[in-house]
């Protein structure tokens, strides 16, 4: 039976990554999730807050993949534009969640500001919310489109509280070496067509003065890893240095 | 006179950002180089190591911006296929150039070798050279497509030879204070609709224990940014609060 590959992309949503004021860390943490659950991320795009360019994406996303997951654009100020591009996206109208205006109506404030507040209570018609750990509005999921906040902290509560219906989870064994990659090369590629199922990252790096290579698999079959792994441990072996452990970089 | 605005497309290449391995810098740095040179990243994409898709994408931004900067996928090793996308993309034989060939020559090895690290010297029929501080073989250029390697170190090399046609440099004014977003998201959309050139970003954070808001203005305008600042400054100050300046985050 062949396995189950289920997919994702990722959009990014803000002016302040394609700036370089901010270091996006959220597409590396929702790539981890997501491995573990089954779902693979097939491809992310970082996007300005710009209506026409966020529509596009998702449309294109949302057709492409299994699951579509946003970060970005869902706070009270007028740059805060993901929810009324997912309805538009979908053709459908905005309408208020009293659920999340609860949420917003616990802490107090005066008038202008619940009122500016009240915009993230402003989600697609058909859309079903995705809890908050951290206790403030929720997030939002309408057909496999998935929008969350862009602040990590609240962005990985959010996706905490997500089932995904993944399929075969893909698991990987890595091996560092002090070789260069083209000492290699030839041997990875002859290792690589033996198991085309799985794929074989040659990385080099640069480290405390020496030069090296990780090598890492990565596939659904554990059997064909371990064999695989032998063969890359080999070929290190036959070069004449020592497989090491990968040690955090 | 209109002011120029030159525009620019990152696309990150490479199966172990999107697997959740690697944390991608690479972005961010080209968007603060690109950033002062006048040219201003409005996408990023990153895609696996994928024929079709690195194609596809190449197609997609060489097209609609200025420039196009990739980064991955030209080391020595059997998944290392950008130079082959590039040329496929623009419809042009594979060569060697006997430039970079050089560059590689000059590192003694076993013929083998010799034979993996020439893959690296494989480039797109009409492409120029990108020169590579660190030593190694270079990156290329054709056409409004730059081609750099994945390592941090070594893109960043790279990317300072080359010189951008930039137009009008967006620059930014930034100011924190211990407000809420919503506290003064009101007063933050007059403000933006007064200055419709100037993008204003509101960006909320919690640290030290502290939650607050920076707030980000960009634009080509000194005058109007200057202007702009000292009206959320004084919005800060209406709400009670301190506007402090943005410490590095």
């Amino acid at each position: 039976m062949p396995e189950r590959v289920v997919t994702a992309c990722v959009l990014i949503i803000g002016n302040e990554i394609l700036s370089g004021r901010t270091q996006d860390t959220n597409l590396n943490h929702i790539a981890m999730v997501l491995g573990e659950a089954g779902v693979r991320v097939k491809e992310a795009r970082v996007i300005p807050d710009d209506e026409d360019e966020i529509v596009t994406a998702l449309n294109h996303a949302r057709e492409k993949y299994d699951y579509v997951l946003t970060t970005g654009g869902i706070g009270p100020t007028h740059d805060d534009i993901t929810a009324d591009c997912v309805a538009n996206a979908f053709g459908v109208p905005i309408i208020v969640s009293e659920e999340i205006a609860e949420v917003i109506r616990r802490r107090p404030a005066p008038p202008p500001v619940m009122e500016s507040r009240m915009r993230m209570a402003r989600i697609p018609e058909g859309a079903s919310l995705i809890d908050n750990p951290t206790g403030g509005p929720q997030g939002f999921q309408i057909e496999n489109v998935y929008v969350m906040a862009g602040i990590p902290m609240v962005m990985q509560g959010m996706l905490s509280t997500i089932q995904f219906d993944g399929g075969a989870v893909v698991r990987s064994r890595s091996v560092t070496a002090h070789v260069g990659e083209s000492q290699i090369a030839a041997g990875l590629g002859d290792i690589q067509s033996r198991y085309p199922d799985i794929d074989l990252g040659s990385y080099p790096f640069f480290r405390d003065g020496v030069y090296g290579t990780s090598l890492v698999m990565r596939g659904t079959n554990e059997a064909d890893l371990e064999e695989m792994l032998d063969a890359v441990k080999a070929l290190i072996v036959e070069n004449g240095e020592t497989p090491r452990d990968i040690v955090a970089e």
